[in-house]
């Protein structure tokens, strides 16, 4: 009984794994198509979304006949609830890759992004593709110190947002309204996506230690 | 055992209708802060949001307690599941509200939101506040119609942000970039309270019928 909980409680954490690497993809591939203006790959990030919520739907199917089923009780019932609220948020960073690569696909043949704003938002976008890649490692190696960290490095991501309003409504901005919209926009999907990666991580730090990095609630 | 298990569920029941009515006055708290220029109201909101997250904790104490103890099963797990999820999107709600109220506070003295922006984002305020206050009603009367209902509401308030965006990228914006981006933003986080009013709806449904309202997959 205890061995079958365990294969299956792997299996929902490999599942999770790969959502996380899909996820992963639709960030990378969401950030080339607003950057090249390619309105193939920002149709890519978009239809591929539907494999990320059907993975999320088996997921919470394993994880509810799991609960049903074995009746976990203590740490091994916060590991399946913490995986239920993992999904959510990986859902989530999918929905807001798509949200990036609709504002992409919205302005081909031009780009979204000019020129001066390119550095920042190719750099939210870097960031954003390895905090998700990261996330996935915590999950597979259950890796506290690594999650920890990650709530550092979203950081950075902050101090890009904050750069990134500077320069729109700084005086040198000449790309009118529009393009600043796209651009605040987009920072605010990166840093969500960021914010979800940093979520994911405190929860696996929860499954396993039964208590939420301190850092979180700075 | 029984009898006890359903005690506690409709404390965790009524301890969401609770956050709902705190939420719906963020909501509306921000939406004065922000027509009024009202910084004290905005720092209200922002301070209020520390019993949202403590009355989060609670129920999710609640619920992990119930299932740890009771274990519950089938329809019962499905409905302790459904509390976890649906504190959780109470929660983003209030900090969305929060979102609003900074933006508010950010540009006291003045006003954030331009004259002729003002209907349209008045509206959006009253109807993200009427979706919220019906939510509260959903989680109290279990009432399955009402929550179809909100989600087909939800379309008044992506019209709203449709008008909007119309409205700022138009020929006849004359207040420049900064009130755009704060127009584009306001939008984003009023249709983000929308979507997780219907969403929490969805999911009394689902603890109440074992299925998702199929409009949510439209």
């Amino acid at each position: 009984m205890r061995e079958a909980f365990h294969e299956q409680l792997d299996s929902i954490f490999s599942d999770l794994a790969e959502i996380c690497q899909e996820v992963e993809t639709a960030v990378r591939h969401a950030t080339r198509a607003l950057l090249d203006g390619d309105a193939e790959v920002a149709e890519q990030v978009i239809a591929a979304d539907a494999n990320i919520d059907a993975a999320r739907e088996r997921v919470e199917d394993t994880a509810f006949s799991l609960l049903s089923l074995q009746q976990p009780v203590a740490g091994d019932l916060r590991v399946v609830v913490s995986a239920l609220r993992m999904v959510s948020e990986l859902e989530r960073m999918g929905d807001l890759s798509v949200h990036v690569a609709k504002i992409a696909r919205l302005r081909v043949p031009d780009l979204a992004v000019p020129r001066e704003a390119r550095p920042t938002i190719a750099r939210m976008g870097e960031v954003a593709e390895d905090m998700v890649r990261r996330v996935a490692s915590v999950i597979v190696e259950k890796d506290v110190e690594a999650a920890i960290e990650l709530g550092r490095d979203d950081e950075e991501m902050d101090q890009l947002r904050r750069g990134s309003f500077a320069q729109l409504l700084g005086e040198d901005w000449e790309h009118g309204v529009e393009s600043a919209v796209d651009i605040a926009l987009l920072g605010r999907y990166y840093e969500r996506i960021a914010d979800h990666a940093v979520s994911v991580a405190n929860r696996v730090v929860f499954a396993v230690t039964g208590r939420y990095p301190v850092a979180q609630e700075a």
